[in-house]
């Protein structure tokens, strides 16, 4: 149990900050976060307040999606994010909300379009949207299947480059090193969801932002040459 | 009076949870929750602002209309809630709110269309907008005519597939089992009206949810097979 | 001065409760209240922040635009205010705020088309817009002359009837028979001009609000025989 | 040291008001405020959250670009910053955030029209939106030429009667006097645009404010004849 102490704490971290970005409402949203040496990872339960879960409620699923830790029913989300980790390596967590600007932009089955650098600075280009899911995939196995249309969406694509993505007709998932990390890009992208509903309000024939800027800036606070923030990487 | 406490205690606490929803404003609400062995029901005083309520400040209506415990006037809407009471036997509570999305689309005399899941999980389907009144409804008696174009609205419909409906030129009515589940659905209500106001600014074309994904959404939370939450149903 | 106290009271009152309700930004707004027996009104000094403001801080002038009372310069729009209580006999409390989505519709030139009934339980019809000033009109004295086409507006109708206007590119003016009253009506005005341009957005074709609807629910609130909140008018 | 002591004290200030102005998210906006006597802005240092800074943190950078005092990186717009106060010798200090509305209208390419008064009364016209930067430079200089395009579009008006523009695919920068000015003027900016937004979904023709009444409203606010406030300037 101690095994899991600091990733239940990490997790229930980023799901109590969920309520007070405003990105969610009721109980909808959830974040995860892994741990890849203990092959498992820590998920919020199913359909509890935020302000009720403590830590302990964090409940420990596996990567073959066995709850190993935990007395709490997990996420009915969990598959799709067991599917995410699974297809994207380069990942420590997810997180789920219904944002509503990003819904709506899910809900109109249009990709968010990359407008200017607020959204350059976390997106290298427009997020995707997922396609729609068969009824046969509803039908058979559904949460695992809303993570495999999004796999299947990143097939040419690195989910570290657009570190979130629209589920057709459902919401956003993004990710990310960290839950602190996953639930800033889910709080950017409801962000620059909202610029670009209130840009095509203006100018429904906007342009992108030229190739040169979105790398401008999407590098000013990614890769090696970073030069945002008080540390350098690389 | 000491039947009629707990009753009170409920509908109280429900109309005092509107505020801080953001559904209403001013006084623009009331919740009623009904007590079917007692055959009534308690109601907001009219024209009370939320902040100064107690709960024996609720009004004991039964149904037939008479005011069977209290010493405040029951709010001017008390008509409607009595005749969906008399007409949803399925239901415990009422919430009647002028949110500003669902009011929307109220005005615009427009039904609420399932664009996603976030609808799904709370309606079986595009929430309904019922027909106008006649002046002579108008004239007749008002808020009971105003329930009876709500439940001729729910004539091929279960109220239960969707807890809600909205009044033409008017505003959204909400129900459920409790007066907490009642105004969970209300802002549900408003969040799934905001949501598919953005989705029509986006895309005015957008696609309606298809009905294996309004199916599976709607039966992961409500009825026998529900696997959502920490309990299971049925 | 103690003549004044309780008129610098409630105007202190009606212009504190102004940022409460989301209506003013910086220190764009102002509230007057006037006492007819003393020929006098008062009224916010100009461009002092809202929570710095105490009572003894309330200009006081008279119907000839004279200040009687206190060290501070009134609010530039005082004149506005004066023609006000000049020009409508039955009225005690005029706010002008610049709330975003009243402005919205003044400088769309638009009035506020009622599209539902909780338009209806404050105004009587849809809330008009003035003509636009002439360069005379603003070089000779601007404040004044606004004041002036808001009066030529109501030539034809009661200002009791629809207790707010909306001065043609610049925002609304709305009164009462109290300073609480009158704010009350310029928050009712805000969000029936939110909920119409919502409305538009849905439906640009929408329907007005029958006359019975209107007349049923103005009444339900005004004059002889309302039956709105706990006491009997009339 | 102790020469900057009240500079960063001012710039400090202006920048921890930022959030609660709701003009920026995350990180996103900085202030700096100039000593022209001693040669030097302080500047918000890189990525730091608002609710962590303390006056010490601080840059002093000097108009060569040099940091002459402090232990953090300064922020990555300062070339920015430090290319306006060369260009614009009347202003003391620039705000720089993202802003929703004012970004989107900086996406949809648009300026932001004088629609009414709100707006008149900070701004002497429409508010100016830059020309693209070339890909050559971005490559070369950004975040130094983002202030050229800015000098270049002034180039025939003058900084002090619009005190903020729009940098095209990215976002607003405004000016002032003082940190505490220029923070006021960017949340201006903000409510117009915003106002704007609404204005133009109600009525895509609304007419421009006439020249008399910009002019009568930024003169009543700005400039020897100015009777806005307490005290009379000139």
């Amino acid at each position: 149990m101690s095994d899991f102490e600091s990733l239940r704490e990490e997790c229930h971290a980023a799901n109590v900050a969920l309520p007070a970005t405003g990105l969610v409402d009721l109980t909808f949203g959830n974040v995860s976060v892994c741990d890849r040496e203990l092959g498992v990872f820590a998920i919020k339960p199913s359909g509890v307040a935020y302000d009720r879960l403590v830590p302990a409620d964090m409940v420990i699923v596996d990567f073959d999606g066995r709850v190993v830790d935990g007395s709490l029913r997990p996420s009915s989300d969990t598959p799709t994010h067991r599917r995410l980790f699974l297809g994207f390596p380069g990942i420590r967590s997810v997180v789920h909300t219904h944002s509503r600007h990003a819904v709506a932009f899910a809900q109109a089955a249009a990709e968010i379009p990359v407008f200017g650098t607020t959204h350059a600075d976390y997106f290298r280009g427009s997020v995707p949207v997922t396609r729609a899911l068969t009824a046969g995939e509803v039908e058979a196995d559904y949460e695992w299947e809303t993570g495999n249309v999004i796999v299947e969406r990143f097939s040419d694509m690195d989910p570290l480059d657009s570190p979130a993505v629209l589920v057709r007709n459902h919401g956003p998932f993004a990710w990310g090193p960290s839950g602190e990390k996953a639930v800033e890009t889910a709080l950017a992208l409801e962000i620059v969801a909202n610029m670009a509903l209130k840009t095509l309000a203006i100018n429904p024939a906007a342009h992108r932002l030229g190739r040169h800027l979105v790398e401008k800036h999407f590098l000013r606070k990614h890769g090696d040459a970073a030069y945002y923030g008080q540390s350098s990487p690389g």
